[in-house]
């Protein structure tokens, strides 16, 4: 195991062990029992590493920002539970969701109750300007509910333009990890320049790592992403892959893509033929070359900060985050 | 009128001019519209007021305790939303709720992002401890979260004790009550025993209030009440009335009382037969009682504050609160 990969799983251990005891409370039962299934149902934990990664890059100690980091998985699992109603999922991580295993009226309270958590946790942090903080993470809050209010409405439209694909899911996936680099600079105390690098950084792999979600369900290996594959394509989601496919497709792709977008495709082989399509489209490499590219800028970005062990880290997690086959 | 209702009124037409402009953008339509309706929506503003009045009394100035009381009013309004799709209400103060007037989609993102805007709100507050306040608030979100669910659970209960009720309701109403006087009193940068005489005078006040709103079910004008008179009894909520109607009754009043907890009495003339059942045990005396000693609790706790507007303003207030017919 290299270096950098022996730090991020010391750090993502560490997390989930602060996860794992963030309640400290067993009653009501019908409340903290889901809670806690929720927080103990690992994940990358890539946004309070990023929160840790950020801290150190500008110069602070990774475990002033732990608290941090911590409450923006808090916050981003509640988004999750909610999500999971709205969406009618019934699995996540290969797991039944809390909607699915208690009801809907416990997965409502559980999501809310989370983000109270989550505050809470927060406001343990030490270091740093806790007003500035909070803000950034309020605003985190409300961008992500957005996202998701815009992915809800784009969902009852035909089509989207690439430009609103991407704002959405700036919102909805690309702000929390924009945020978690903020707010590591924030306890770190970092000058204006710093941040602006940091918060650069996370808003560029926040965008790699979205669109790498979009291309994994259609090339990944099936045993190790843990969802059926081309499950978007089900569900004829507006994912970057199908956003591009429209603008460039004509005749009989163009109506079966319209088809997929309007949930009215056919299902029999449904994702192989989408599949067909996108690669005869070439959107698997446009969607390749818009991640490397956004790495790249991620990289860029970190250059204007003095090199330390933390900027040595976060250049690692952007690239293992390109490769990720789940 | 007299000075003090003028005085509240000033500081609810204050607090409603100032809902009405929180929300600052109009996208994504179906997040902002429904939150901009459910901040017009009216109410008795009880918890701002409180907020602003108690810092008052702490010897501050009430102006600086708007923002933070807006921000218990969008919390206390989030969770409204969120309960009424958890009771499947039709209807709240008169108007259709977000969950049927829209969707429980859209219910369930407005509550969320309605808790983010109340976060934004608060931390505009410039006066007091940032981080004392903001945690009063996070614990207030956690309390009501944890009220709700155990009300839930309690629905599902054939009884439950008035000690059971009393903590659940201190959680779910009495909380918000109690730490809108707390967060007047940090705004106004309160002594400890200032802080602690203006929490009991907010628990007390709470306490009162809900027993008040348990026996206005029964006893209070249809006209002026605005939603039907023994809803509660209809839907076998455990109320002080019922609770302590539970504990005292025999024979046949006691078979109708616990069909009535269980859901299983029959529908004929329900409300008028436990209303009668209410009278003839006298727990309609004994929640008027009840409500007079949490009164007069509210009253002594402010006897350890110095005199001046705000203290006077706040007897005012538990006494109208007492008094009210809806």
């Amino acid at each position: 195991m290299n270096e950098f990969l022996e730090r991020y799983t010391a750090y993502r251990e560490l997390i989930d062990r602060r996860l794992s005891n963030v309640i400290d409370r067993d009653e009501p039962v019908t409340m903290y029992e889901p809670a806690r299934y929720v927080l103990s149902g690992g994940g990358k934990r890539i946004r309070p590493v990023l929160v840790m990664l950020a801290c150190q890059a500008a110069g602070g100690d990774p475990m002033d920002a732990v608290d941090a980091g911590v409450a923006v998985e808090i916050l981003h699992n509640f988004t999750l539970v909610h999500d999971d109603i709205m969406d009618r999922a019934d699995t996540r991580r290969g797991r039944e969701t809390v909607h699915r295993k208690w009801d809907e009226n416990i997965a409502i309270l559980v999501g809310d109750e989370l983000m109270g958590i989550a505050y809470k946790t927060l406001l343990n942090t030490e270091r740093g300007d806790v007003r500035a903080l909070t803000r950034v993470f309020t605003e985190g809050v409300i961008e992500v509910c957005e996202g998701q209010s815009y992915d809800k409405e784009f969902e009852a439209l035909p089509s989207v333009t690439e430009e609103q694909y991407l704002m959405m899911i700036g919102k909805k996936t690309g702000w929390l990890v924009a945020i978690s680099a903020e707010m590591g600079a924030i306890i770190a105390g970092a000058d204006a320049a710093q941040t602006a690098a940091l918060v650069e950084y996370g808003r560029c792999v926040g965008r790699a790592f979205q669109v790498q979600d979009d291309l994994l369900d259609v090339v990944a290996d099936k045993k190790t992403f843990g969802k059926p594959i081309g499950g978007d394509i089900i569900e004829g989601k507006k994912t970057f892959l199908l956003v591009h496919a429209l603008s460039g497709a004509t005749g009989e792709d163009l109506d079966l893509l319209h088809a997929v977008a309007t949930h009215t495709a056919p299902a029999v082989e449904l994702v192989e033929r989408v599949t067909a399509v996108y690669e005869k489209l070439g959107v698997l490499e446009d969607a390749r070359k818009k991640i490397q590219k956004d790495t790249s800028a991620a990289l860029q970005a970190l250059e204007r900060l003095d090199d330390n062990q933390g900027r040595r880290m976060l250049a690692w997690f952007a690239e293992m985050l390109l490769e990720r086959q789940y």
